[in-house]
């Protein structure tokens, strides 16, 4: 994962975290103590986040070492050792919460897209996620999708089109909407719009739309978009997809279904670091 | 809310989501077409997160007028309008989702912090948060739970002292730890720490620890700690306090219960704008 | 143009030009004289970026005040005048040089474009800009590329598939490498492949490419590329196009031809402030 | 050449070019996957900006070897190899069209500069540049007409003087000028004036100027100046001095010749990276 | 000292500095120049800020050896060698400045407070910084604080209560400030209130203050008050403490004394590089 | 004074002090109450920081006004009001200690930069200031020096020359050093060098130095070195200026003398914010 903002972000989640010292283990520990530590599923999930917590440490404590035993993606059953982390104390008391805080997140949104794609295996439905991600972490929680087994919607409103009915009011109609947006977008975006019924698919095909949201529709309503759209355009089915019966959805035969719940509302995967004193020199 | 990194965080969000520029918008509704549009609450829940909304379109472009109809900790009902903007439609489309995704996620730790503090309605007892929250965003975090009712715990590490076993194995004993953090932490802070059983209890109070955490503890045993320590120190309960019956938990006379879960495992609240162009010129 | 990183950007460059202050203006000019000031044109070209420099003049003291009198996108002859300035001395010398630095590289990026649009006036050829824009300036040079009639390509790595013969030769061949980044990418991107012979054009075509780079082929050979492909995939013609005539270029019935050099090698228009002190009070 | 803020310079520019990740390349190319390259110039000039690139690819990935075959200021002719690059395929991918759009730049102007240099070999004039530099990249600039053979002018507007026709008037005279800003700015500081016809040289040289600006003068004007000021001051040439026959002005004795063509009008220096990929393992 | 914006202070503090490169160094020393140095205490003091300075060096050039022949802590006496640095000469002069500056000013501070701590031996009180720092270094501040043996108060006005007059007045009474600050703040701080007779000393009590500060009080009159107080809450002497006898203060029996002047009127420690160049290749 | 700097270096400074917010004042102070105080010298000093003030508390709340009875570089007696700050007291309680922070340490160096002008006054010598200025805040240091009736010394490294022993050491002598500087220099700049001894003047001022700095020299060897220079360079004399007595330094005729302790050793100006609370409403 290329993220050249990574350490940015990290850093400034380590000052909001540490403050200006961990005044507790400053207090007790001695700055030679040396500790061990295991990172254990405490429920059963998909781990993500990884090598962040690896870069956690590091800046932190160069000298604390992250052992990897799971791989982000695979699948950590409660009690698993996902990690080992080794060196001074203070260094990893100093970034254990901010490790387990974000890998606990994405954990969470991996173990939630995970699940979404099993209900779906068999079909031809990609799941995908939403812009419905936490403000700054977009990357990280895009990564975790991924990580889970789904793809990636646009990232933001500069590098996708999706046309939806205010778009479509105010441009005068869906031809003339898709006409416009055609006209000044790169060549490189397929263009997205949003529909609510099976006249609104007819006008977006014939308008040459790439892709129909089929949004807020019923299974039944679904199918028959899809069969109207014969392959002609990719479909999307959209609209609180988070609460519906996956599989019926994917049997619909739409090619993408989009899920902001696996942003927007996630359970953090249970992730714990056991810890140990080492005696001081060894 | 004093927050001298609103704006940072807030363009930061919008860079992210908007990138280079909304193309869809941009190439579908006229600079000079202006909408009215009203956020509206789907789900029920406490709201959080206005001043921080109105900020986002100030951000966006100054021209849009955003005017509350309900303040940070009202109630909303499935249906109620919270809020209500006005302007040029392509700032409000363009500031639209980073404001929701604001909204939501705080209004939901709101949400949660209400319904806990209901829970406990009567005790004594305050709720607290952790530090278990989304890094970037503990300061709104922090806001949401007191807006929900709750109460914050320490900041971060450099602002509060929480002993935990680690701590005391290596200074050697609960009566050690606590002497060594009184002897160098700033005397405005008072000094917490873990016990699991009673006999470490005991010894807390004898080493004269400000606040005692009740970790992991059984209800009945808590109670007993409780009596044990009869006000001699503050008594808080933790460990999966997201999963247990408040009411219970309160009944054991416990003065804080820290739950993680309000910041870590949000369901967001389902919030969405609806959106009317107007008619230009007027 | 939604740029939520405009002042960033603008505040930079003024601490780079200006340092700790202008010593000589503090030094002659007293705090209070105020000035007025034409913007003119000493070469023709599109003019672009008067927005940006308003808002220099603006970050320097509000109250200097910037008058439009043409618009981005407009052509000056040589000797219009294009915007005025007026208000207190020292500010406007302090913003001058920040604002015409920038007037005159985006305006010199809008005529360099003007020009190449209008060699192809008539075709459907769409002009579009590359990757070879100067660091940090990205978002400023697309956006005169757009003010000069011409179009955007992918803004970066991340919102545009672009296979080339590395890519291929990695994957194993055309069709693999289409194949694979298919299943990897955002169901909403295009996807466009690099090449440079007929054979290459009948496997893109045959793998489904959306899109066909005809890479430093002869108009010949693109003609026929363009024939071969009959509009079953859009065709860029790329490749030194800074050198080319580009109506030749057009005639070959591509789709869109990019060139770097609107970008990388740009001529400033030579723009520059005529200045003229007011009587104090006035 | 000591610049703190380079690393902030490239990871911007690594942002703004990669974006959250290259979706082509990471589809296409596996991890593992190792390369080697050879930055070879397609157009002759004086290479500028290699540790430049040798630090992005540090940034992008440390594993990658930046090997020099040529060293800033050397002259490469068409075909010449400037530097090797070798390391996983996807680093160099990612990192190759930030380093190249920054080496073109600075060689091209190192090589303009180059250029004007050979112009007036021979004469004392020394070429230097201006403040009509890219916003953002004066420090690198700089660097680059240096290696070119050429000096530098004030960085800023607060760390040089030069009084022009508004600041004289504001003063009330070139008397009056010199004399306030002797006065007020730090005595390290030589003061310069900008002359247009005799009087003012006289004028200025009777009010003890350090450096007189010859504005646009005739080389016959100039060198009646040049003869005038007979070593009282340094002398320096300007205006549109791009467009003259550097060795008529430098044979006219001036000190300097100040040209804004080195940075604001640009030819990006051809240079391209041949790429191949590596068997796996190798 | 866990400090995770230390990099940026002085990455900025460098900027500020050398700016755009040290041009008298650079002009006159070859690159590879090698020098060895040494920090001589010019006055006597308490050593305060070498990693820091460790870190100034090796930010501005890994290639120069920094070692350390006394520790944050000790007592230098005029003469004494504090460190060694060793390695190019061009960095070692641009990162001299700097790191003397930091030295010096944080020596300044601790050897201040040690005398201060020193003037109290014996007694059971406790010497404290304020929060009158200089903007930017309050963290690095409050170490040379605890570096000269002191204590530090809180950090900020998040982290700890301090009720002043202006708040009692507000709040309507000593007893309703109290209550309605424990009512809001976390559970993890104590409450701290400034009187300034006796009388406000008995409000206090019995509002149940944890820290009573003794603002502007005659020692006479504080001595009466810890009677009065006598354990039931925490004393503090405070106003004007840099100018008092402390070891009259301290007589009183206070638990802590305050002293601005730590921080706000340091006399910085006088520290010097003594500095040799070395024969190349050495 | 322009500073674009000033708006982050303040925020910066809020961060610090407030932190996520004043929980004494937000528990005891309703949002609607108003306050009025006076900005009250409690010493005497040359007041400095008043724009910067106003600007803390503008950033604070716009609400609050703020009046200035005096002006920066004026003379305040024991008891003057220098400002007035009017308006929502969570506000005016939370710049405070900012505002008041920096003005002290501002008006400190101008008070101390005013005594050493008073010193030399009738004599012909400058005062200045040097390089031992506090991190971060140089720029506004170097304003403090210039309100006292100071001047500035060269800013930084890159915008002045200083050829010190180590320099001439490496270039193999005085002559040699200043030729290799004047050679590689922007023509804008002076040439200072530093020299201890009249043999070393009379070198310098062979070899063209513009500056010549008498370092630590007595008075009596500085009148014979300004004797021999005879006004054909500058003459600066520096070292411990601070400890001098000043008016006997001048007296030797020196143009220049440069004091470190105006920015390293400052003596804070004691000012206090004097606060009253008014009525809600009026």
């Amino acid at each position: 994962m290329e993220y050249f903002g990574l350490d940015d972000f990290l850093l400034a989640a380590l000052k909001e975290d540490v403050g200006t010292g961990d005044i507790t283990t400053n207090s007790c520990i001695p700055e030679k103590n040396r500790s061990y530590g295991e990172f254990v599923a405490k429920s059963e999930g998909v781990v993500c986040g990884l090598d962040v917590a690896r870069r956690v440490f590091e800046l932190v404590d160069p000298l604390i070492e992250f052992t990897e035993l799971m791989q982000d993606g695979d699948f950590a059953n409660k009690g698993d050792i996902i990690a080992r982390v080794e060196g001074p104390s203070r260094g990893i008391l100093t970034g254990e919460r901010v490790a387990l805080n974000i890998m606990q997140r994405l954990s969470g949104t991996a173990t939630a897209t995970a699940r979404a794609v099993d209900q779906v295996r068999g079909s031809k439905a990609r799941i995908v996620d939403t812009r419905k991600s936490t403000p700054g972490l977009r990357t990280l929680e895009k990564y975790a999708v991924r990580t889970g087994g789904g793809h990636n919607h646009r990232f933001n409103l500069a590098d996708g089109v999706l046309i939806k009915d205010n778009h479509i009011r105010a441009a005068g109609g869906i031809a003339q909407a898709i006409s416009a947006v055609r006209e000044n977008v790169p060549h490189v975006m397929k263009i997205e719009i949003e529909t609510e019924t099976l006249d609104q698919v007819r006008e977006a095909l014939d308008a040459g739309a790439d892709i129909i949201m089929l949004d807020n529709m019923s299974n039944e309503l679904m199918s028959e978009a899809v069969k109207l759209i014969s392959g002609r355009a990719l479909t999307e089915a959209s609209g609180n997809m988070g609460e519906r019966e996956l599989s019926e959805v994917a049997a619909t035969g739409v090619d993408v279904i989009s899920i902001g719940a696996l942003t927007h509302s996630v359970k953090a995967m249970d992730i714990s670091l056991k810890f140990r004193l080492k005696e001081v020199g060894t």
